[in-house]
């Protein structure tokens, strides 16, 4: 994939960690972050906007843009599938503008292959019980589904170590964890292997 | 070295860069940052107060101390003696707070050598006229000095890529660095490395 010099975030964790609200807050707060949407197979939930919250696509339309390597990453999650599209991604990290997005766990790795430059962080919920509470809140499951997004994300928590950041989503301090992803953020620009080589050399040779 | 749960932050840069202005408006913000204070052998410039800026002392006391293994690191720079207290630097972390040091970069570099969980931020001047001309400013060296720190100056931007972060002090915008060192340091916390193991394991096995 080609580089630019916008910085590519990914922002996963269990399902209920609290994704959602956090990448919308943060959104809210600064201009010069760019959102990707993914493209899925999988009905909209009640209020999810059509190119707002994802592309839904019937499978056929999915297969046939998966073939035509129109994504950057795609993966099977649930039954359905999810996908990147590759040229929003490219153009916009070009453009210099940075971009976030929050896949699921497996996406999330998928992305960090095919953009190892990607900064992964990995949003946990301060407590198990709470994300059942959380899962249970919503109300637009059965408990079947629910049981099994418990089950997955057990599964999910293994993928940690691949991570690069992990921030705590605890309850009544969501807006802290708001400022930590911000300062994440805010950071990873300054990290010395975000400078290209030829940077560096003029530095050393001033 | 023991290791604990604070962070050690070690800005450093070319002299001129502008470290100490820029320590000192970030300690202004922040409450849970302990300073370390560096032992020399140099004399005191005008306004620098003991125990604040260094602790000043005679090369034969620096070399008692250095001998009895008191310093965690030490180094001559300029023909000057400089070392790092190291009861205070290993009890601070203990303690859970975190420490920021502005050594010089040969001291920022012998200071990774013995702590390697430290994070390392190079300070550059926007451009190197600047630096010239806050050396010349300050007033309280020689024309000889002067040009000899800028030689010294050429050499330590050769360091750089040994450090964690760049932070550019540009003329002007110094508030904005205050902000970018700050979320250097709140990012620093979340990052994957920072976590035991075995928290990591509790997580994986919530």
């Amino acid at each position: 994939m080609k580089t630019g010099p916008g910085l590519l975030f990914v922002v996963s964790g269990p399902s209920g960690a609290g994704k959602d609200t956090l990448v919308d807050a943060l959104r809210a707060r600064t201009t010069r972050l760019r959102y990707s949407v993914s493209a899925t197979t999988r009905s909209p939930r009640p209020g999810e906007i059509e190119g707002e919250h994802y592309f839904f696509l019937t499978p056929e339309e999915f297969e046939r843009r998966r073939d035509a390597g129109d994504f950057l990453e795609w993966r099977v999650y649930n039954g359905n599938l999810y996908g990147t599209p590759r040229d929003y991604v490219e153009w916009t990290l070009a453009d210099g503008y940075d971009i976030i997005m929050k896949p699921e766990v497996n996406g999330a790795l998928a992305i960090q292959a095919a953009y190892p430059a990607a900064v992964l962080i990995f949003l946990v919920p301060d407590r198990f019980s709470y994300l059942r509470d959380r899962l249970l809140a919503r109300r637009t499951e059965t408990n079947e589904e629910i049981a099994h997004r418990l089950e997955v994300a057990h599964e999910e928590m293994k993928a940690i170590r691949n991570f690069d950041y992990i921030i705590i989503n605890e309850q009544h301090r969501s807006e802290e964890a708001v400022e930590d992803l911000e300062a994440v953020l805010h950071a990873e620009r300054f990290r010395i292997h975000r400078y290209e080589d030829d940077l560096l050399r003029d530095v050393e040779h001033t």
